[in-house]
């Protein structure tokens, strides 16, 4: 039977992870690409530039919190700020399907230009091609961006070791939930918006609280914390122990979660980020980032252990330890 | 009543150009943005550095001579190459509609894996979303690419001069008109193929042979050569004019073109480029294009006056005078 494409494949979970090393890793495979890092290091000169590119196709394309504009430029400054780089220029790429409205267009393009200048970067480059009415869904955005890696950082998803601390920047799944509310299926009313941000000035601040301790960042985007925390368990050949009483979830968040059946672990952020850190050094790390406004609810969510390596696991609140697997199928399609 | 964005905005011509100035420049413009050529220089340490971006929503997927993937690759090599860039690392964005056959997207990677490698550049990052049935068509790519810009030029659409000469690399059109037939709308049959190709070997042998003799370099993409001679007339307020019977054009494509009542003047190629250079060079520019396998049927087709200001003018072969002015309409989307 001939294999398809399934939204499940865009889910950022194990069919994503699958279809990436099955077809792309595997036809494009170099050593910058290997790790499958939030964006790529590349020498360039005397410099280290970081490389990062991401395609936007949420629907709504406009909701609380935000819109694909600022979505689209905030993704992709966290996957530079990720990366230990300072965000400095972008690409904007646009799909548009015949019929969309130019206002419309120009309330994104200026959601883009505010976020680009409230994180410092330039838009230098762009794209613009239209495709016929019903081969796309009004407007699809593809940010590319380069940064200035100026610290001699080694961040990777694969320098997780035991002893060392697992923290999350803040409160988990509002993006996703947000955009569930606003799509409208379920007939649900929420005060939730999305906490799309951008996070190199919160990165900045931990990595200048704890030079060379931080081993691993990663922004909690598609397949939610859950995700990033098996990427960790995996690269590093390591337990990711986790507590969930030490989980940071909004109730209204929670609520959403328990009517669509959805664990909050699984759900996206687009402003939260998963750092491991050097044990000896977390209590520091979580006071850096709680004086950050975008780290204000940070905490300490778990350790990495030695054993079992590649798992993580969750320590439930009744005393109970559980597997936290990659999220299979897709549950939240175009969440970003 | 509301503007609503139409397929011409798609053509690269007329309405393309101003959606992006009143649109994009408006709401992103910096220095970097503004003069609007194929991709950024950016200043990276002591390096500078290429940048740029395009989507592909081509229709056919797979036409002869290529598919969307060696041309996603080839495209954004090519934007580096005008920049006069040595082409070094891709970003590959894939929006994927749900049922689309992996096969065919493992075809369409190996293509890109096998353009990258002749080209001589890496694809380093990327990201994959997917869209519901009846939300794309198939497969959209948007590539972005750095290169490293090693010599020392300053190449730009406003730096013609009256004397310099207008030269394109090769036959126009064969891209353009490739699709065409392979849509299958006409019913036409016709071997031709499209002309995608890396073109930065033979800028390289251009600069090389010409150092500090080359003004512009634009590869003719959307709209045609046509278009970019619009461009360096409006950015160079300088008058450029043609010779009709100077143009290239194989009989194929000059056979399709008048079957669709179409100026090959207008359509795409995506393995040729126009160049201005010092017209006391233009013999030697014209030596060196041939003597490389994708410059062999360059030829010098205009010169660049100063009256009148911001016109291009095309000596007919009947000795008449005509305006070329920028594309209107959109005679052939979704070409690339
Ligand atoms: N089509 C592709 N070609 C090459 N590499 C890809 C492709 N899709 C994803 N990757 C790589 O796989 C890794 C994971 O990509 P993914 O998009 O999940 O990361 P992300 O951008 O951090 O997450 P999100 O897209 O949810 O924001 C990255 O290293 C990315 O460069
Ligand atoms: N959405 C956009 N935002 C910002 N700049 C844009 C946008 N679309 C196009 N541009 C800019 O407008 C100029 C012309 O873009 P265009 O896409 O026509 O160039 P090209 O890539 O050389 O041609 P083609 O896309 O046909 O290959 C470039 O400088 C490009 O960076
Ligand atoms: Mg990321
Ligand atoms: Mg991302
Ligand atoms: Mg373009
Ligand atoms: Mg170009
Ligand atoms: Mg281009
Ligand atoms: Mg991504």
């Amino acid at each position: 039977k001939e294999e398809r494409i399934t939204l499940a494949h865009g889910s950022g979970g194990k069919a994503t992870q699958t279809l990436i090393q099955a077809v792309f890793l595997e036809e494009f495979g170099n050593p910058l690409l290997a790790p499958l890092e939030d964006g790529a290091t590349l020498p360039l000169g005397d410099a280290r530039a970081a490389f990062t590119t991401d395609s936007f196709v949420v629907s709504p394309l406009f909701f609380p919190g935000g819109d694909i504009g600022d979505l689209a430029v905030n993704g992709t400054v966290n996957d530079l700020a990720m990366c230990g780089a300072r965000p400095a220029f972008l690409a904007a790429g646009f799909i548009l399907e015949e019929g969309f409205p130019v206002a419309d267009l120009r309330r994104i393009a200026a959601s883009m230009a505010a976020a680009a200048a409230a994180a410092g970067v330039s838009i230098v480059t762009g794209d613009t091609k239209v495709v016929q009415r019903g081969k796309a869904d009004g407007c699809y955005i593809t940010t590319t961006g380069v940064g200035v890696v100026e610290r001699p950082v080694e961040l990777s998803a694969s320098g997780a070791r035991p002893g060392d601390a697992v923290i999350v920047s803040g409160p988990m799944g509002d993006h996703g939930a947000a955009i569930m509310v606003a799509r409208g299926d379920f007939d649900l009313e929420s005060p939730i918006v999305s906490d799309t941000a951008p996070l190199h000035g919160v990165v900045s601040a931990l990595l200048d609280a704890l030079p060379g301790h931080v081993r691993t960042l990663r922004d909690a985007t598609r397949g939610g914390v859950a995700t990033i925390l098996n990427e960790v368990a995996t690269a590093s050949r390591a337990a990711v122990v986790i507590e969930e009483k030490a989980l940071p979830v909004r109730p209204e968040v929670t609520g959403v979660c328990e009517l669509l059946g959805i664990d909050p672990l699984y759900v996206a952020c687009e402003g939260r980020f998963v750092a491991v850190v050097d044990g000896a050094h977390a209590g520091r790390a979580l006071e850096a980032l709680r004086r950050h406004p975008l780290g204000a609810g940070a905490s300490i969510i778990g350790t990495i252990r030695d054993d079992p390596p590649g798992l993580v696991l969750l320590r439930t609140a009744f005393g109970g330890t559980r597997i936290v697997d990659l999220l299979v199928g897709d549950p939240l399609p175009r969440i970003c």
